[in-house]
């Protein structure tokens, strides 16, 4: 009889194969298998043998969700006595379903740990210069999805009471609907003024980083053609890159601004 | 003449040496000097040779405060043309001080980099079996210091935005103000059997774990005398826990409720 294996839920960070911690690069190298998406990135899947990594972000047939076929991909690999390493971009636990799959390996009674990863709303705009908490600026700081639509009354985003926090937001795939909640934050009272930064492909080579305020970020935004994925900092703190790019030694891309003023 | 060196602002993460990015670890064999306090605890700082590091979390004398001296320092030794690492606990950039030394090097023109870190608020109640958001739970995740005092009128924090949230509430440096914070969410209307974890020292070896509601966690930390460092998470993930610890391969010491009900 197989003994039963292990799922080990790892977060590979947000996408600089540097940045992966050394416990996740060591588990990727003993894992009989990797099972990842896309969102890991092109650097850190380089790593890893394809005989050893299964994509479970696209698969043929459409039986099951991607969600429903990783769950049961796991339980699977894990009957057969197999050392599973589930990649997963950023942290496994932000905003990355890590937690249903948590769930569905403990309901199935499958042994399990989990291995933070830096989380691409910090470890982003950070390498960017950005401090997503700074005491001249923020006592808080809030991390919300962009998917949702702000203007949709089921909205599970409080908008409002983020307003009010007074502190950083910082809004993960948030290009797209970057209208909706700017807008959401100017009716909530949000000064127009506050600074705004988009940083896009956060630590991958080609990283962009793109700065305006709550008021001119869409325009900002449409004129770099920034593109998803990126992160979206709002608050005082966007604007400390601007105090300090000059020094900054791991700077990447920045859009340079023309056509601004269009 | 001497050409100046490069300070890298550098996350250690929670604690855990495997948690430290493999960038942390390159840098910290490199680096002619690091920088540390107490925060990247003792199984990290172990790790740096003694004659490489030093200790600006503890000095003789008073001219300076800790930041002033760290600031003063970083400087000084970038002058002399080293390579220092500034290495900080958890992630530079969350509630570190960081902003405030990458503003200090850039205004005097000294080159650095920003290498982010696993955050413990984060992190740490992610290895406990919590994770921060769940589509079941939350859309939204925030962090706060417990550090001030709620009751004091000048509280930066707003208790009552965060509630207003309905998201996740993770509170760090948060075990001496408990009694102040629960007591100003709950007066905020939040509900009393909204679940909190409380964990302590998070993935060091001898971390422990304490759950309870918003009205109980006070009782459960004297009884289970948890100290600091401690992060709190309020919010129904903090519930999870429970449902998968059995199979939890990484969980380490936890409190076992013995005198809950006293």
């Amino acid at each position: 009889m197989t003994s039963v294996g292990k799922v080990y839920l790892v977060g590979s960070g947000p996408g600089d194969p540097e940045l992966m911690t050394v416990k996740a690069r060591r588990l990727i190298d003993e894992a009989d298998v990797v099972l990842h998406d896309k969102l890991p990135g092109p650097e850190i899947l380089g790593l890893i043998p394809e005989d050893r990594r299964e994509d479970v972000g696209k698969r043929a047939g459409g039986e099951w969700t991607p969600q429903e076929y990783t769950n049961k991909r796991l339980v699977e690999l894990a009957r057969e006595g197999k050392t599973v390493v589930r990649l997963k971009g950023g942290d496994p636990f932000v905003f990355g379903r890590g937690g249903e799959e948590m769930e569905h390996l403990a309901a199935n009674e499958i042994p399990f740990e989990v291995v933070p990863g830096i989380t691409s709303p910090i470890g982003g705009p950070g390498v960017a210069g950005i401090p997503v908490t700074h005491r001249d600026h923020t006592s808080s700081v809030s991390f919300v999805t962009g998917h949702e639509d702000p203007t949709k009354e089921e909205s599970a985003v409080d908008w409002q009471a983020l307003a009010d926090t007074g502190g950083t937001i910082v809004v993960l795939m948030g290009v797209g609907k970057l209208p909706q909640y700017t807008q959401a934050l100017l009716d909530a009272g949000k000064d127009p003024e506050t600074p705004v930064a988009l940083v896009e492909r956060a630590t991958w080579p080609d990283m962009r980083v793109a700065t305006g305020t709550l008021e001119s970020i869409v325009d900002v935004r449409d004129e770099a053609g920034i593109e998803p994925p990126a992160i979206t900092v709002i608050g005082g703190v966007a604007a400390t890159r601007e105090k300090v790019v000059e020094f900054l030694a791991n700077q990447t891309g920045e859009w340079d601004g023309e056509g601004e003023e269009e």
